[in-house]
């Protein structure tokens, strides 16, 4: 009877310990990171010495060489890069000027990714301009060969959250080259994803139907869109798309860069935080995915300055690839499968260092209820969105074919969809308090996951 | 029998008519804003024609004039600008240098509001530093009598919401004249109350005690107050102040400007909705608080454009000298009681054009019990919180004094004090989307009280 009662005065007593303990440690991963956080220095260095870094490039190559000086700086038990092989896409010199005054005239424009062009020869012809999928399938067929097709979908502003404007607008970039194709046409301009009030052109990945002929495809910004939009209902416009872009038949060699501190009780574990370190080929990748990088970095970074021993290991990856291919999610997957490791969870940061709002849980249910249990703990960091399924493309293949469960940080949206993939995703564009709270959301859930565990 | 059954199921059918009445409403004023809302260009033509406007200037005039056209343009019922009269402070010419390496230099910084200058001439005197008012009661006399005191209180990158940060640093910005001219300072610089990873000083206002002498006080960005720190760390630093500043005796004539839609059913109550007009004399006070200006006038021309007709009066009001005075807020409560109106409810929007993420409550237990019933309504807009106590400088007098209950909109506040006070709080610092969804949240919440009345 007395044995028992002491331990039940034990066990509540540590009870009482973990709940407040996880309160403790979440306020100093906190202090820890907004006050002596390195990732805004990271990401600056990374955006102003590395910029933009395509795969396959030199630059992807300095962006590995920056990843690895970070991760050992960070304080990482092991660092090493993990080899992957990527496609090389290449612009080339492009433009497109379009006659909309009686004079062509050059606009901004940008190639989308994977796409070819025209041998850097210009492609002259006339523009036929659809709002939607439903007028391209209403036209008849003399009205699309041999032209350009424009593809003027607007992205929905009326969406709150930015990711589902871009879910619904995003089959016209990927996909408007296959159908244009089928039909005859000679190229294809589409309106950009874009909540921007500006005209940046937005690029991003295109592919092509192995059955079709592979037409050029050019982005343009809201502006010229608008404009382009307007003098097509008043006649008769044509446009010369000139381009050299090109993707080379063989893949090259690159990595991914992986830090990790070895858990203390279960070190064969493993809880694996990432984002992507290639980005498109125009401004610095800092939302698009500097950002996710620089965070997760971050969070080996505070566990080792706050003297944290985790349970699991914890590895930080800086995937290659994720804009044109996947390549090294998939290399990550098979190299995990070949040592037979096991994985717990998987974690990525690929929205945008923007003030975090929630992590999204693809993951069976009896998870996502255990992790809710702790949500109160996030809501003094304005944390409070667990809904949401939302992992991240680069831990895909360990969530779908790994069957790992997965978890997407959520920042605020409002912004992404204005930089994403522009010349204006530029490390100024990102508020140092916002990516470092980020930060904070990850180090705390991976924190939270090592001491309570995830049920199988 | 039968007769109870009947209305049991009227009742049932036109609470579930009200619930869904509800959340169509606020989508269609969400779609309403997000496709159609003309804040955001209100607020670009404030920013861009009008500029800066401190209360009293030619500018906060002109301010006056862009409030009352855009009100008509919104569709107000009635527009009137209602009498302040408000204190006039002049900034003057004004530098400061400071003998960092032997040499003096000019570095940016700004004399806070309100404060009196050096009459234009040269103050060179020696600094003495200090970390916060604890090191500075611990200072002996004759190491401050003479001098130029320096408060190098850095804002707490701690805190998560900022405004916690800033609540604890202000005092130095207010009190500190006061405090160095009891123990025969000359002058008085500030690090500046900023978030910023950058140098921009930060203006804000000051007060002088009625008993001591009127010292100079100057802002300086957070990196002039490191290098400043550290050069005094090692030895005797030097500074001139030069400063024109001026506040004049008498107060002097300007305006609130008023729209409103007449309520249907009870046109003798009112919902005030506002923020404020007057700026401080640097930037162009975008976020602070031309954003809240232009949300407000927004829910007038969403309810117009929508058809709705609001059960209360519902009035925008964008109040005149917030920044160093609070006259408009005054005025428009004694204006009240004059005209014995009764104010159900005043919001107010002045924490910047950011995304939100809830909305304030300063009021009786039982109406935010009764507000909170609703809460599950926001959330698809991304609006969570309804635990703080937060309402508005300009509508405190009628809530102090008038006993009206105040909610403030609640964005996130994570840039706020980056671009607060500042050269940098332009309207490029603006994001259109964060800016409409604001307005969205005020009009789905005063539509909400317009349904759903408030508990007495």
């Amino acid at each position: 009877m007395k044995s028992t009662f002491i331990l039940a005065i034990a066990l509540a007593t540590t009870s009482l310990c973990y709940g407040q303990n996880d309160s403790i440690m979440f306020r100093n991963i906190s202090d820890e990171i907004m006050l002596h956080g390195t990732c805004y220095e990271n990401l600056r260095v990374l955006c102003k010495t590395v910029g933009h870094r395509l795969s396959g490039t030199p630059a992807a190559a300095k962006a590995v060489a920056w990843g690895e000086k970070a991760m050992i700086e960070a304080g990482a038990d092991n660092v090493w890069l993990q080899p992957v092989n990527v496609p090389k896409w290449t612009r080339g010199k492009e433009s497109l000027q379009l006659k909309l005054n009686g004079k062509y005239k050059k606009v901004p424009a940008l190639s989308l990714g994977n796409s070819e062009g025209t041998n850097g020869k210009p492609l002259e012809r006339e523009i036929v301009a659809v709002n939607d999928y439903d007028e391209y399938a209403a036209l008849p067929d003399k009205y699309v060969a041999g032209k350009i097709v424009f593809f003027n979908y607007r992205f929905r502003q009326d969406f709150i959250n930015s990711f589902d404007g871009y879910g619904n607008a995003v089959k016209y970039r990927w996909n408007s080259p296959n159908i244009a194709a089928k039909r005859g046409a000679a190229g294809v301009i589409i309106r950009s994803m874009s909540t921007g009030e500006d005209d940046f052109p937005h690029t991003g990945s295109m592919h092509y139907d192995s059955s079709v002929k592979k037409l050029p495809e050019m982005a343009i910004g809201n502006k010229t869109a608008d404009a382009l939009a307007a003098a097509c209902k008043k006649g008769r416009v044509t446009a010369i798309i000139t381009s050299g872009c090109h993707m080379e038949e063989d893949l090259v060699p690159s990595f991914n860069v992986i830090g990790e501190i070895k858990g203390t009780e279960e070190p064969e574990r493993i809880i694996t935080v990432g984002g992507h370190l290639d980005s498109w080929d125009v401004g610095e990748g800092a939302h698009d995915d500097g950002a996710g990088c620089a965070q997760s970095i971050e969070v080996l970074r505070a566990f080792k300055a706050l003297g944290y021993r985790p349970r699991y290991t914890i590895r930080a990856v800086l995937f290659m690839n994720e804009e044109n291919g996947n390549k090294g999610g998939w290399a990550y997957l098979d190299s995990a499968k070949a040592n037979h490791e096991k994985h717990i969870l998987a974690m990525e940061s690929d929205a945008g260092g923007f003030s975090p709002r929630g992590i999204g849980l693809e993951m069976p249910e009896v998870c996502k209820r255990h992790i809710r249990k702790y949500a109160h703990l996030f809501l003094p960091y304005n944390v409070y969105d667990f809904e949401k399924e939302e992992g991240g493309v680069d831990i895909s293949p360990l969530h779908i074919k790994g069957d790992v469960p997965a978890a997407g940080l959520i920042p605020d949206s409002q912004r992404y969809f204005d930089y994403h993939h522009t010349a204006n995703d530029v490390f100024e564009q990102v508020n140092h308090r916002e990516l470092k709270l980020g930060a904070v959301t990850m180090a705390q859930f991976i924190y939270l996951i090592c001491q309570h565990g995830l049920p199988k």
